[in-house]
């Protein structure tokens, strides 16, 4: 597949402060750009990074039709460069496309841009456990049309962030009863755009209470616990394991599909099925809440120390071993090659 | 209030043929840009409409921070510059905002930018009753950076493009029972970007079928009729209108509320309640639906000839004299400066 490259004059990796990154605010050298026009896609180029010309008339500043995956590349102690199930990614993205009535984008062009983006800009991937380079394929429509209709053209991108091994803090979360992130029948299982912001002024009141995050419940009765919005959601009673089943509402996480896996590899307990925020709320006062965290690609797995349901509040107990670093060194060992990996998971680019 | 102005050295106009427009494809000479930056609202400056850079990073492009108004300039037989109820538009671009963790913008900056622009673009507002510029102001979050979190930096830009009397075509509509546009505390009510990507999929499944929109049904038990995506929707059973009520799924359409001002101003009965969708069933089966039709400021009152709901199927009788005509013209009058304006609707600008 032919990929025309035009690479940066200097590189600007010497300015990056690598032991100081913010999440997503620095970006590497070079972006992929694919063009989709008169019903198909063009010829990817690689090109350095920079801003680009857009019509204000753009249908995705009006009318949201963009969608997104997170991903990570990472590298190992001989500086081979691996993914995680980049092959759950690109059938996510296009399930997420198909919902936004924007069209599928070949698998090759994604794998095949992946792997030369990640080859030129391989200084960027730094070794060391939790070192990694995030990645942000989207694709946008840039049609310049102000119907409300899909648009006849798109861009796909893959733009990418240097990471550091995250920690987001202590991390508490608000149990919602009020708002909601997706209704039956919408977008939430979509990674669509829209379904991010419209998170963000309720968050921002969770904020002011001191809580970091939200876990949504369903938007009909408010009973049932769904997911975190950037996370899907795992509950220790006992030793038992439990997380929400996906649904048109629920994202289709990859790390929270790997955990369950993991989990059935371990002869953990592990259960998928509708979880009632009374339920969670009845073991917390029995003592019998042991954990509770969430998973995504950023975090890997992201312990939740606390959370809020209306009045009710709880913190979560300190265990010496918990099923978060559990999978979370799991998962790790698996994404930086430093372990077995039945399930071919890892992929080398 | 000082707006820089920046004027295209030659008028496109002379290239575009008023005769023959398709909606929201052709635009003016000027736009209005407007930044914010470091918590405020910079000077806004008009210049010529044209492609913007933009940041890949940008937050718009991955979660969808991004509101928009939609508005008309009409033109009298004087040649005199009104719009319709701007004082509605810019509180609820403000409460679209809120919504979205996005910064208000000053009322000023809007009013004074929309009246400086159209007198710039007058030329392309042409006189004739159906003729009119569309105005398409919008707030896009553009800081470059893609933590999933509301935006530092964002842009307000006016855009104009000219339109005829809108004919949208025979309209059909189905009535929705599997897919949703809004959940309960989502948002819905607010004119966000990602609320209409999301409907376009289903809205194709119903081209399909031979119907042109969606009438969207509560996402719960999809049991009540809410609105039409781009349209609110009101239902004549003999000569009673009724339309739903507003909530946090309902946009609370600017020509919607003037129709059921002018119902009461001219002793048509009026209803505003929640409409079950068995009810309309009922009514149809009887002969007593009369009238269905949408309200929206690009086709200010588009009669629907056709709906389906699961197997049911009904056409609209034609009447001699509808509410719907009555309404239209009722309002054309007063956005064209033909009639009296009790109410203050019409804004000379």
């Amino acid at each position: 597949m032919d990929i025309k490259i035009q690479q940066v004059e200097t590189s600007k990796i010497e300015s990056v402060d690598f032991s100081n990154l913010s999440f997503g605010q620095v970006f590497t050298d070079h972006m992929l750009v694919c063009s989709y026009t008169n019903g198909e896609w063009e010829s990817p180029e690689i090109i350095p990074y920079g801003p680009m010309t857009f019509e204000p008339s753009a249908r995705v500043f009006h009318y949201g039709q963009a969608v997104f995956e997170g991903m990570k590349a990472y590298k190992d102690d001989d500086g081979d460069i691996f993914l995680f199930r980049p092959d759950e990614s690109i059938k996510r993205l296009n399930a997420s496309s198909e919902r936004l009535a924007m069209p599928a984008l070949p698998e090759e062009i994604f794998h095949e841009g992946l792997k030369q983006l990640l080859h030129l800009d391989t200084e960027w991937i730094k070794k060391g456990f939790g070192n990694s380079l995030y990645l942000r394929p989207f694709v946008i429509a840039t049609e310049p049309a102000i119907s409300a209709s899909p648009s006849n053209d798109y861009k796909f991108i893959i733009i990418c962030s240097p990471a550091q091994s995250y920690y987001a803090g202590e991390v508490r979360v608000v149990v919602a009863d009020k708002f909601s992130r997706a209704a039956d029948g919408g977008v939430g299982y979509a990674k669509a755009a829209g379904n991010y912001a419209s998170q963000f002024y309720p968050t921002s009141l969770a904020h002011k209470e001191g809580y970091q995050q939200i876990i949504w419940t369903d938007a009909n009765t408010h009973e049932y616990m769904e997911e975190a919005g950037t996370m899907n959601i795992f509950f220790r009673i006992g030793d038992k394991l439990i997380t929400a089943p996906t649904n048109d509402r629920i994202l289709d996480g990859i790390t929270r599909k790997s955990i369950i896996q993991l989990a059935k590899d371990n002869n953990i307990d592990i259960e998928v099925r509708n979880i009632k925020v009374s339920e969670i709320r009845e073991a917390a006062e029995k003592g019998e809440l042991k954990e509770l965290f969430g998973s995504g690609t950023a975090a890997v797995v992201n312990p939740i120390k606390g959370f809020k349901h209306k009045d009710f509040t709880y913190e979560l107990p300190e265990l010496e071993s918990t099923y978060a670093s559990f999978f979370k060194e799991k998962l790790m060992n698996i994404q930086y090659n430093k372990s077995e990996d039945v399930h071919g998971w890892r992929v080398k680019v």
